[in-house]
């Protein structure tokens, strides 16, 4: 019966285009070497808010506008909105939807929440219950920071494998027409945890799910590296990336010039930022506005874009729980089955 | 193109069944009225382990595992399991997925959880994505409680409006054969907020999202009361259930014989629990343990199931932010279309 999925793979009949997409990056990424390549940069964190929390919630919520004005369509248009954030209970993303005439189902998978709400989308468009769904998702340097760890105040050290919570959020609006990039497969994860149990080091903790998700794309559609241009990951770092690198490499998958990692780039590979951007905020804002002008241009046809997440939580941290993973992946295409 | 959906409800084509499902609740609900109905009864909050949350988890987990043993299946059967809870970060069900070899996404409309997980689980096998499909959801008094509240040494006064969180989770394996319990339809709920502040009166904050997806089911499907033998929501206590009879009388649909609340049935009114129970887990077991049988019975042969969430943090409490509200539901039936 199920015809649209091979292994953990849907296979997308009727692939919806991604018809739009908004990024509003908040100061550090606004230094960063894709800068220019985003719609808005905050030089405030709070975004003229009273707290970190409402600054994110507004950083978020005019993303999703922006995408909804770029598509020319109002919330009213959409069928489904698809949201996730870092925070306790999501709260962003459901004060977001809170303003938004539109439907919402709430999602998580940490740095993956992204890419599991475009796979949703993407299916239940494919699966003929929607026309225009919308995916988005964000993160946020402070409110992340204080929630997971410490309060600000204290200050922390950045050793070389911790990522830095990327302040960001990306919106995606999904429909029949316009954009000229398509989402034609979905792949996703099942949790994976080898015990590491170090929270400044999720690339690590991350990648071997990120080996997983890739091994099993190829798997159940038959392909190789060759057959993707790029296989954009969000978020290893540049540890996690390296440590992916190695994984597959044992595989016989020689991927380190089509590896690219949202989160590692962001930052440039300045030092201060550790390991580089993590947060879903990194993926969310980066495919949009970096990857898919690169798609729409010719320079990459295919691509798989992998989101990967830790899932842990300030309390499993202090219960010395150790970290799982999970990733999911979708297929975008230039041109579907070109 | 979206053949499949009318307003805000998706319409199966192949509903899929409810092919088994099972329930495991804590001690408290083991003195309840509906005790006998359930699959297994703690007697220890903790089931065993050294922390309440690892207690919650091995609670899930059992709950999906005996809902697959009755299924007859195994988790290398399920093609998608969708699951959440109340926790930060989805914890349960995170560790939950970890220790199962499925393909997972995190789902989270708070005390909503397990319908949305239902919903997209079925759109995704009428889409043609999946043919077993894994939906679970958990909550767990004392985990809860010092999440959201204060710690537990503390003791908390219960005003006759609060709500009791309910230790339990219920699991449910969708698939294509056997049950004899189809879900047929799906309306998702737009978040809405009348401005409730006070986190001890959550029935009162949900209320008026079940009265819309309740106005919303019926005007997208042209249906009326007579169309449906029972509105069970989940949860909005006792409190609440009595602002839904009121809110939906000012659209003159007397439906006070109709409705019925897994929170406010769950203790069987006793008055140490407040407005009676709340959290995902009483309506994940209250569903399948007590309902289903009822359908299959022939008691009720259409009925709208209808989660209601309330979308707060510990954060948004300290910070004063009134409490945005959720509810999506389903048409379970026990012949489609009869």
């Amino acid at each position: 019966m199920a015809v649209k999925c091979k292994g953990q793979t849907f296979i997308f009949e009727n692939p919806p285009h991604i018809v739009a997409h908004a990024a509003i990056v908040g100061p550090e990424e606004s230094k960063g070497p894709y800068s220019d390549y985003f719609d808005l940069h905050l030089d405030d964190a709070k975004y003229g808010e009273d707290s970190w929390e409402k600054g994110e919630e507004r950083m978020a919520a005019n993303a999703v506008n922006l995408s909804l004005d770029k598509a020319s369509v109002t919330a009213a248009d959409v069928d489904l909105m698809l949201g996730g954030d870092l925070l306790n209970q999501l709260i962003t993303a459901d004060f977001v939807a809170r303003d938004l005439d539109a439907p919402f189902l709430g999602i998580y998978s940490a740095c993956a929440t992204l890419v599991e709400g475009l796979s949703l989308g993407a299916a239940l468009m494919d699966g003929g219950f929607a026309d225009c769904v919308v995916a988005f998702a964000s993160s946020h340097y402070q409110t992340a920071e204080r929630q997971y760890r410490t309060p600000l105040e204290y200050g922390v050290q950045y050793p070389p494998y911790k990522q830095f919570t990327v302040t960001a959020a990306g919106s995606y609006v999904l429909g029949w027409v316009g954009g000229d990039v398509w989402i034609t497969h979905a792949t996703f994860g099942k949790v994976i945890d080898l015990g590491v149990t170090d929270p400044n080091d999720l690339g690590s903790a991350m990648a071997p799910a990120a080996a997983e998700i890739i091994l099993q794309n190829f798997k159940d559609l038959n392909r190789g590296l060759a057959d993707y241009d790029l296989i954009l990951t969000g978020d290893l770092g540049i540890t996690g990336k390296k440590v992916l690198t190695s994984l597959l490499e044992e595989k016989n998958i020689m991927a380190d010039d089509k590896l690219m990692d949202c989160g590692g780039e962001i930052f440039g590979g300045q030092k201060q930022y550790g390991s580089g951007g993590s947060g879903v905020g990194a993926s969310a804002s980066f495919f949009g506005s970096v990857i898919i002008p690169r798609i729409k241009a010719g320079e990459f046809s295919r691509i798989l874009f992998v989101g990967t997440g830790a899932l842990l939580s300030a309390l499993t941290v202090k219960q010395k729980e150790s970290i799982p993973a999970i990733a999911h992946a979708i297929v975008v295409e230039k041109i579907p089955g070109g």
